[in-house]
């Protein structure tokens, strides 16, 4: 996947591969006000140290939305990471050893995979369908007293775009409830259901032995590696020493940039905007789809978010289709990057919110050539 | 240490126990300005993801300083971390499997201290005289095979303030050539050399297994968290999936502005301030301890740097003092910190940096106070 994403071969490449934010939506304006409110409020301070759990008000803010979520939380139950990536590899460094288990849905965002795979975890995943993993098949995983993490987005799944239903979140909710083991829920997208609305989140269902993982590198900028993430408050004891050890602390310039950007705007306004835009890319690209001769099938229209999930038909390899689609000019994710094992070869993501509308339809017209090649390679490979 | 580092008990505590730039020093208005040229220049890009290795012109800024310092280096042989301590932790993960040995000097930064913990290592240290560890001392330490990795501050070294000489860097880059285990060089103040000299790193006298690791925290501001890591390109290509793994990069927005302020200014005329401002005040903390009645010999006066390590008369534990010098409203980091063992009982280091004139006076006459307190209160304790 890294080849995929830093692959300049083609001069004009043009990336469904990556999960960026569209370059016009990101609010540079603001930002830059933001930034200038901090110098000129607080001066030399934002250029020195911070502490390990993070830059106080940004903490109050994350606290109080979370707990406007159903999740009632406290500042000090929330530590900031650089980006949720760190929050995922901080709950598996200070949870795991090696070879203990963690349960996953799969597909599965890659970047969770990477995570465990640093902290030498095994995986383990359930059945699933429409709705979302089936609560017998977790039980079933759960009872190994081995698997010590479960890890899911149960709103706007990446990649799938699946949001679980609300009945599956409650009886979910019961066997995690019921388990030894914690709760990872990781929320990057809840904000980005396109109309709106909101989905209650596993963890505000739940009793005990929750940690909700979030960021604001979708919904704000990802260039300032903000993410968190909200435990209780014995495990942010065990946290904060690690956190310590492995950087001191998150770039206390971008909390506190963020958190002005958040003080001086309407988040909302911003939001809506967001949405607005990426619904109507999401449409572009699956009529772009929808026109094109690709012999595809897409299971799920997301709720929101930044991804398509593509089935593509029996035979066909992604992995190998991606090298062919590179050299076409179009890049994608194959769908073996979600899997923690073979499976997925027939799958790929892609990325709409990183282009615009012509750059979908040409990218798409690109895939369509890379799969013509690929059936008239096949023979020779 | 945390504890200390967080006191708020007194309402106007001096703190001799951090490693803080002094406020003034940080370089404010050109950090604004190369932040306004940055949003003016790259706009939107500046707030997008960027890639796990870094900014590129800011690894060829230091790839360039590298060379000039000895260290020949291509700007694909530098990560950039978050902060140097996050480099240490990423070194230690890549390296070390629990249990394998780190060779250390003590004492030495708690910091590497913590990210050795954190990696289960098992820490040996090297005799040592004032020009730095015995080169058969440590021959014979490297002789242990489980020994991965040793690590060294040769110039200024945090806590002792010591620098190695110039004959034993020979020696050390020697024995270091002829073991398996691989150098780490830290090297965050060989450009706080007070009266602007340079040292040879002791990679630039070797011919393999070296690494450095840098920092902008003490140079130009603790809060963009920008630090970095120099190693021969298997390496890096070794640690690239780490730092991704570990939280995808470190904040793009700040080291953009910090390659632009770098750009933008005179980068010795801004360390040339700053070492006059760390020589004037080390002086006075100096004649302050001369001046005060306190059972101390300073061992060592550094020729940089930030900070003083006392050695307190037989019999005065420092932990319990730092206790009784919080309640009289100072601070400073007992020994211990800098040991991973229960020697360091009789030291302390005081940080002189953060503090003014005024500030480093009282605070030394209300270490003093806790002295006779630490009598007085001796037998009941």
């Amino acid at each position: 996947m890294r080849d995929i994403l830093s692959y300049h071969g083609h001069s004009q490449l043009i990336s469904f591969a990556g999960g960026l934010p569209g370059l016009a939506s990101l609010p540079l304006e603001k930002i830059k006000k933001a930034a200038g409110s901090v110098f000129a409020d607080y001066g030399s301070r934002s250029l020195q140290y911070g502490t390990s759990e993070g830059y106080p008000p940004l903490r109050e803010w994350i606290a109080s939305e979370l707990t406007g979520d159903g999740v009632a939380t406290e500042a000090d139950e929330i530590i900031i990471t650089t980006g949720s990536q760190q929050a995922l590899d901080i709950i598996s460094r200070t949870f795991l050893n090696p070879g203990d288990g963690v349960c996953v849905e799969v597909p599965t965002y890659n970047g969770a995979l990477q995570a465990f795979d640093l902290n030498e975890a095994l995986l383990h995943d359930m059945k699933s369908d429409e709705e979302g993993p089936l609560k017998e098949s977790m039980k079933s995983v759960l009872q190994d007293i081995s698997v010590k993490l479960c890890y899911l987005t149960p709103t706007i799944q990446n990649p799938s775009g699946k949001s679980y239903s609300l009945q599956r979140r409650n009886e979910l909710a019961n066997v995690l409830d019921e388990s030894n083991c914690w709760f990872i829920e990781d929320d990057p997208y809840s904000r980005l259901i396109f109309d709106g609305s909101t989905r209650p989140m596993i963890s505000s269902l739940m009793k005990t032995q929750s940690i909700v993982v979030g960021s604001f590198s979708k919904t704000v900028s990802p260039s300032l590696r903000v993410g968190y993430l909200r435990a209780p408050r014995n495990v942010i004891e065990r946290i904060i020493p690690v956190k310590q050890a492995m950087d001191l602390h998150t770039t206390l310039l971008s909390q506190m940039i963020l958190y002005r950007f958040l003080l001086e705007n309407s988040f909302e306004e911003h939001l809506y905007n967001l949405r607005e835009e990426y619904a109507a890319k999401q449409s572009i690209m699956i009529q772009a789809l929808d026109e094109s001769q690709l012999p595809v099938v897409l299971k799920c229209r997301p709720e929101g978010g930044m991804f398509l999930w593509l089935e593509f038909e029996e035979g066909l390899d992604t992995v190998r289709l991606s090298h062919i689609a590179l050299k076409e000019g179009v890049a994608f994710v194959p769908g073996s990057a979600f899997y923690y094992d073979a499976r997925g070869s027939r799958f790929g993501r892609l990325n709409y919110t990183a282009v615009n509308g012509d750059e979908i339809f040409e990218g798409v017209r690109r895939l369509s050539r890379a799969v013509k090649e690929f059936y008239k390679t096949g023979d020779s490979q």
